[in-house]
């Protein structure tokens, strides 16, 4: 049966907590952040590939979605499922989860281009094998169920307040 | 003339730049939620506010869209513009601009919910103080243009990809 990819586990550091004595909005994006990272390594653009040919990953757009409180030195791990790919971009979904529970803490819906930094930078397409590992990993991803969370607009009119 | 309320200024620090030698992605968060601090400030949420009624802000979603790169040292400033608030939520939309030439490094889009710590912590109205500020505000913003890049959902299907 397929499942998300698992690309990160770590603890809540001391200081990623703010004065709401929880985890800051914006950590959890430079976590995601780095669990990117662990799925680029996965689909072969890691450190070598980016030096070889100048090829790598830029985030066009990222969005958060915060669903309960994480603490320091709390265990989370965080899990990718590719949603959709082209020539040159891939859109991905990550969930943020407590390590002991599963609880899910937040959810993270990117979309990043492939660049080429030695002309331009400027955009370009995946190598043909990078495609195909992209190719693989989506037709696993594909048999999982669309996120409710992703692709959707943000509003006051249409969503209801969490519950704290 | 209305205009987006300046609350960050600020220089990328070397350890916000990641292996592709600009700012990561989710330092931009980071960034964005100091900004919402001084928006906080701005509105009476300060410190002090939330010392003494421990009452705060949860952020419940945040979408971030990268337009440039910023490198190591170079100023930026960010601004925000309320684009609606409800009894407990605000939704607000910030813009990270180079400091020297204005050009539109990011953007950030956040709904932000009013949270009483001490009753859970659980969702609560904003006290009548704090509403009147927001609504003072929101009327001068409410004659901005609303941004082009708010309240959009993400796809590969419905967008063109960024020149790089």
């Amino acid at each position: 049966m397929a499942e998300a990819l698992l690309v990160l586990e770590d603890r809540v550091q001391s200081e990623w907590i703010d004065y709401n004595r929880h985890m800051r909005d914006g950590y959890f994006a430079v976590v995601f952040s780095s669990a990117t990272d662990a799925l680029m390594d996965h689909l072969g653009m890691d450190e070598a590939y980016r030096e070889a040919t100048k090829g790598t990953l830029y985030t066009l757009e990222m969005q958060l979605r915060f669903l309960r409180e994480i603490h320091e030195g709390e265990a989370f791990t965080v899990a990718a499922q590719l949603l959709d790919a082209d020539a040159k971009r891939i859109h991905v979904f990550l969930r943020m989860q407590v390590r002991e529970t599963g609880a899910l803490v937040g959810t993270c819906e990117n979309i990043l281009l492939h660049v080429d930094q030695a002309a331009g930078p400027a955009s370009a397409p995946f190598p043909d094998d990078i495609a195909a590992r992209i190719q693989v990993l989506l037709g696993e991803h594909k048999e999982l169920a669309f996120p409710e969370a992703a692709s959707r607009p943000m509003s006051l009119a249409k969503k209801k307040p969490a519950s704290g």
